[in-house]
């Protein structure tokens, strides 16, 4: 939790910063590790368009970790002007069990609390996944490119076919379809949780042998990691873990569209310790400090500044604190998000709208991604435009 | 070679039969195995449309083994009025290492020998795998479906596997990705030799998995296996190996562009044995009894008038009469295919043409299955269908 005392720390100073969005509690651009201007690099001095892609699993409710993690990340960069692209990953999705009337709802579910939560359908792209059939086809080429040995030594990987006696392919190929999420868009950066690095190296890889293979065609893309801890948050019930939307206790979690009631009583059942005072000291109490970082990120303050004012509070009387700023911050996303969910139509319209121009750069991409591998005659534009870039 | 024997036995029965394209030297519906009416039944009673569909891999120049094999049987299956699907599979090429312009080139080579060999792009659907984006799209629901553990004891990944260190996860994708290709067509039956069945078993299996989960959607694509042993053609230079596209040594097969002067040299170069009579015995005596299949092959002739019309001659002059069949068989074959070939933008044309067709039938399943997972709306018409359908 070293990270997110810095800083939260680090965010402080800057605390009065940039707010452009009414719907989001923007407080500091430095916590979305982007405060590179939005129009270079990918750090790898590759030169090119700056790009951030991103997805969203629609397996059920999004969780605070989810909603500070990623969602208000995507939401503060696109409000610093960021070129983004969020998309619902319903093709990833399928490489677990689901019901799929559940799904067609999840699917909704997800839009509704994008929206709600900021995401500007105009100024993003967001759309589902399998609207875009290029993420499947340059899937395909990649794992031509892949290795078996290689993905099925990636730790989560190992970790899910742990559970499951009969693995399935889609999950072994997660990585790879990843992979082709972000360079069908040429995505030069992807916010992510520390935990996906190593699937970031596995899109690295592939890259570096499309590259050697058949010429230069995409950017490495490079992640975008919260220095706010955001990706760090933990479960109420089990302060060892991470929060996670497939803990069996739903206790574990507080979701966006709990009630103001319902937040409160998980805050109130969330396991601390036997020492009633408020400190943050991840390591040796995990659990108040989550409740800590929880307030801070909702709050947009830093630990020391909650620790200061939560100053004679029991644990239990500084719940009622946490629960008061999570419902500040949950309430009105929930409020709108309703207001969406009851027009589907709408909804799907956004989609709709987000996928076409989604396709649009999916197809520029994939078709020079498909002649330089040979399964497309080469235009004699493209040929100039692949050209161009393998000299650039 | 016992099940070639007969079928060629089998055959001389009706040598006067079927002959309905000018093109090829047609002799004998039984021979492709598809004696049944183009009306019904997939073999399983389940009801749906009669639909055969196959691929040709563009790796290089067809040999007679693939002519006979697979080619030519496709054409006698569509002139017999069957509703037939052809692709070329530049997807699956890909997951072996391809020269880009070369695997082009190998496109529109196939695409002049395919036309050239009677395939008539407005009674059969003719296109390049790449561009219809569904079979890619398919092949990731089917991933999600298909057990790693499975696939990597099918035989042919074994061997090819074994063959290099890195394994591309293409080659263990590559059965689901052939599942894909039928079932997106929602295909009955396919060509296929029997070192193929294992991977329509795999199809199989997907598909009972699917209606497992989703309900029924896809007929159980059902082998058309050929009897008359032109799945069994050997290598000239070494009659205990299938002859192959990938046998180093160039002289262990016949290409259909090979010119009258080299398929006479390659067949005189044949392997045979130190018994100067022509005999059929495929077992004992595998190189002549080769040469006696391509005979019968090329010739419309059973074993017993080959041998008997070689009665007297040493094996070196049989195979005189062996290359005069053969050259009589892909001479104009050769001839029509160079022509076309001068024409690429024909050839294009017609690969374009076909994938336009190919897309609309592609299009209506794939749409019903992605609403049957959950990833798209089920549309009111389409519910409908689906229920329908399970009921059927």
């Amino acid at each position: 939790m070293e990270v997110l005392r810095k800083s939260l720390i680090h965010c402080k100073r800057c605390i009065q910063g940039f707010r452009q969005n009414a719907n989001t509690r923007s407080f500091c651009s430095k916590n979305t590790a982007t405060a590179t201007p939005a129009t270079e690099s990918s750090g790898s001095g590759e030169g090119w368009e700056r790009r951030v892609v991103t997805g969203v699993q629609p397996t059920g409710a999004l969780h605070v970790g989810n909603y500070f993690g990623a969602v208000r990340r995507c939401v503060r960069l696109q409000d610093e002007g960021e070129d983004l692209t969020v998309f619902i990953a319903d093709l990833h999705s399928l490489t677990t069990k689901q019901d799929p009337q559940l799904l067609q709802e999840n699917i909704l579910d997800l839009t509704a609390y994008l929206l709600a939560s900021g995401l500007d359908p105009d100024r993003s792209i967001l759309f589902a996944q399998s609207a875009v059939p290029r993420h499947a086809e340059l899937c395909w080429l990649l794992a031509c490119l892949a290795t078996h040995a290689r993905l099925a030594h990636l730790p989560q990987y190992k970790e899910k076919s742990a559970e499951t006696k009969e693995v399935p392919l889609g999950l072994l190929l997660y990585p790879v379809l990843q992979a082709a999420d972000v360079l069908v868009y040429q995505g030069t950066h992807v916010p992510v949780g520390r935990d996906q690095l190593q699937h970031l190296q596995v899109a690295a890889q592939l890259v570096k042998t499309f590259h050697h293979r058949y010429g230069r065609m995409f950017p490495t893309p490079q992640p975008l990691l919260p220095d706010d801890g955001s990706d760090r948050i933990l479960s109420l019930r089990d302060p060892n873990k991470k929060m996670s939307k497939s803990d069996p206790d739903v206790k574990s979690r507080i979701l966006l569209s709990d009630t103001d009631d319902v937040i409160t009583k998980k805050i109130r059942k969330a396991v601390t310790d036997f020492t009633p005072q408020v400190t943050y000291e991840p390591t040796s109490r995990p659990g108040v400090s989550n409740l800590v970082a929880l307030h801070c990120l909702a709050a947009d303050k830093t630990p020391e500044e909650v620790v200061e004012e939560a100053d004679g509070f029991t644990t239990a009387q500084y719940k009622k604190e946490v629960s008061r700023a999570l419902c500040e911050t949950i309430a009105p996303i929930r409020s709108r998000a309703l207001q969406y969910r009851a027009r589907p139509a709408l909804l799907r319209d956004v989609l709709r709208h987000g996928a076409a121009r989604a396709r649009k750069r999916a197809d520029d991409v994939y078709e020079r991604a498909a002649a330089a591998v040979g399964i497309a005659p080469p235009a004699p534009d493209l040929i100039k435009h692949i050209r161009g870039q393998a000299r650039g």
